[in-house]
């Protein structure tokens, strides 16, 4: 194993390279020195399952059609989980101003759908490895001010 | 309103533009001709709601570690559910080979993360408008021919 593949060093495809970054201890990719394949699910509370899935609904919230903030919004919210950015694409519609969009994540994805006409947006965090998703729900109420936020979370992968 | 916003046109944030399409009837961005503001959310089994979350577990599977395929595979599950590609984008990972990535839809979004390993793949497919999510299930079957699918069906934003 070369010192990359050690590091955890991310491959793309396609040949897209934007808020590239590199872990050495991200869920996917981390190596370890161990002769045996590494385990990359993880145990918590006595579960073994692939990864924590929150489906975050806030309703009430404000500032959903202005794809600039909600990108750095949901930066933040990766970043304040412990996660490690690969890419991120939104799109803005047109005429409702609703906003399309997803964070790439070395742990997964968040991504964020918005209705600025019922001020509702319907978001999923998904994360494995070490990274806390709930820490993300303060950067997002921080950011879109909402009056209430309905979390469900699901444990992806449960195999204990 | 000009003809543009007329037929749902996109525009996209940041500066990408990759399978970029436009559909005149999706969700987030068609149009009508009436006064009122239009109502994007959908009506169904007489609830109304933003649309329809599918979490669908794949075990037992073949082909996890291949971004090519799997690239293609969403995209034949997007348009087999009626829905519009807007961006799709990959990473593939070293050294398990999982792939994570993301197809942005105009109706919202399919995401993917494997874990070859396992034979293990978590994916959400999340569609509004009159795109049928459950279409995408039998492209993904064929593709990555798992033994077991689970599918847990989230219809978010429920508001009747």
């Amino acid at each position: 194993m070369n010192a990359l593949a050690r590091l955890g060093m991310v491959s793309e495809f396609p040949s897209e390279n934007q808020a590239m970054a590199v872990s050495a201890d991200f869920a996917h990719g981390a190596a370890n020195d161990a002769a045996e394949p590494k385990d990359y699910f993880v145990e918590r509370d006595g579960m073994k399952f692939a990864g924590t899935h929150l489906l975050v609904d806030l309703w009430g919230a404000s500032r959903l059609d202005d794809p600039e903030r909600i990108d750095t919004a949901l930066r933040d919210a990766a970043l304040a989980a412990g996660a490690t950015i690969l890419h991120s694409h939104f799109h803005h519609f047109t005429p409702n101003g609703g906003v399309s969009g997803v964070v790439v994540l070395a742990e997964s994805h968040i991504s964020i759908h918005t209705w600025p006409e019922r001020g509702f947006a319907a978001l999923d965090i998904f994360m494995c490895g070490t990274c806390d998703p709930y820490e993300s729900i303060p950067v997002l109420r921080a950011a879109f001010a909402p009056s209430e936020v309905q979390v469900d979370e699901q444990r992806r992968g449960r195999i204990a």
